[in-house]
């Protein structure tokens, strides 16, 4: 059975993206569901639209779509309850109870959740994105001391992309360092960490997957090869446990997963929502 | 009048996040939030300690927090809705509408929104961040037609954010390229974008903005002078109009606004949620 899920907003569309992607994924097992994102209905115009549009998903699909849908304005977030469709809109159901336990109407802003409102917080952001960049792979051993957290593990572990994540998500100067061959000859860390052994979070992973991943990047390079991704990832983890660092595994985790695991177990605090 | 919002999950608790600070930032102009995140409540002990916290800073606030959780699980959720605090919890509302319109159960499977149940997905992200950083700033030209997107825009207007963002959000391979001094001076785009034309999307900015921004990075250079941002602006925004390329200013967006508004115009289409 085919079926559509609109996500509609006034804004960027992302709360209701990953509203309803939260929801509907609840149902993969059953309902197959084509996704359509709608941002920026901000006119009349848009919204009759963005209507006719689902009235004729609707038609073509011989069943409602399911519309999430995140309209500030009462007016038009109305316009969508329409009997073509499921509509489930998150002020319409959440915003009531709380002005009533908050004693305090609701400013009905659009645009407050990603918007560049507070200054501050941009710049803050930006200025991680730029440390994090500058600082990935072992780039630059300066400032090293800057970083909130610097991850380490052995190359291609995916430590890069948690990196980036921390520092676009949460504001988190996030720096990684590669764990090579010639730390596990001297048995011992990077002597660059040494002295920020307080900031280092290990990453590894499966010796499997990291061989997967290195050979679609060295095709058949000894680099990829089971032996060595075995050898590697084993040295780097008992290097770690001696150090006393706490490490994840990669290959049943999601980059969100990751990420959020780091920021809880390090008690690290978002700088920007 | 200090509250508290509790965002409390069996898992990242990312969409409580979202969904909780969508909804709080609509009364930032009476209420001041201070925001707790309890992620990976996932063991009978663990709920025991959030319901003990939440209780507890409901007598320290001396009003009820607001708790955003998604509970997949029936009998956790029950659990957090204690008079001590408005719970708004997004499976109990919206998971009933949908079963009933869908047909069928939803699966009560945790993790789904963020976890990494789609491997594919996953490498699709992954190819998409390796892809970004390593063609960031006009970095390599090889490959540069691999990109789904090419962005361009004087140095420091915001090209590297929205390009990560764009990555690791939707998996899209999201180039950027620097129009510099010497470009102006053969008034073209530079040579390595022009069989590229149709992937390129401008980045633009006010000149004091971009002042402000290359102050930050090297003090008192003539980079970062009032004069000579402006003509750069002035001229990148010359040879984009010239050459009928697509530009947003960033100014005014925040990275997510950004990322989205190009996903709108240009019409790509996530390659992961």
């Amino acid at each position: 059975m085919p079926r559509t899920a609109f996500f509609v907003s006034g804004r960027t569309g992302i709360t209701a993206e990953m509203l309803g992607h939260s929801l509907i994924s609840q149902f993969d097992d059953e309902v197959s569901f084509r996704r359509i994102t709608l941002p920026y209905i901000d006119t009349p115009e848009k919204v009759e639209a963005a209507l006719a549009q689902i009235r004729e998903q609707a038609r073509t699909d011989g069943c409602k779509p399911v519309v999430f849908s995140t309209f500030i304005n009462e007016e038009t977030r109305a316009r969508f309850f329409i009997p073509e469709a499921v509509t489930l809109d998150m002020f319409e159901t959440f915003i009531k109870p709380l002005e009533e336990e908050l004693g305090v109407q609701s400013s009905h802003t659009a645009g407050r959740a990603h918007g560049i409102a507070n200054f501050e917080e941009y710049q803050t952001r930006l200025d991680a994105v730029n440390y994090s960049m500058s600082h990935d792979d072992g780039g630059i051993s300066r400032n090293l001391s800057d970083a909130d957290i610097i991850l380490i593990g052995v190359s291609r572990a995916g430590k890069t992309p948690t990196c980036l994540y921390l520092a676009l998500q949460y504001g988190i100067k996030a720096a990684n360092y590669p764990i090579t061959p010639e730390d596990f000859a001297a048995h011992t860390l990077p002597r660059a960490l040494m002295p920020l052994r307080n900031k280092l979070f290990g990453i590894s992973i499966s010796p499997e997957r990291l061989a997967q991943i290195r050979h679609a990047r060295k095709p058949d390079s000894q680099y990829a090869s089971a032996e060595i991704c075995k050898r590697e990832v084993e040295e780097a983890e008992l290097l770690m446990r001696q150090a006393g660092i706490p490490f994840l595994n990669t290959t049943s985790l999601s980059i969100e997963e990751l990420a959020t695991t780091i920021m809880h177990r390090t008690g690290m605090k978002r700088r920007v929502y």
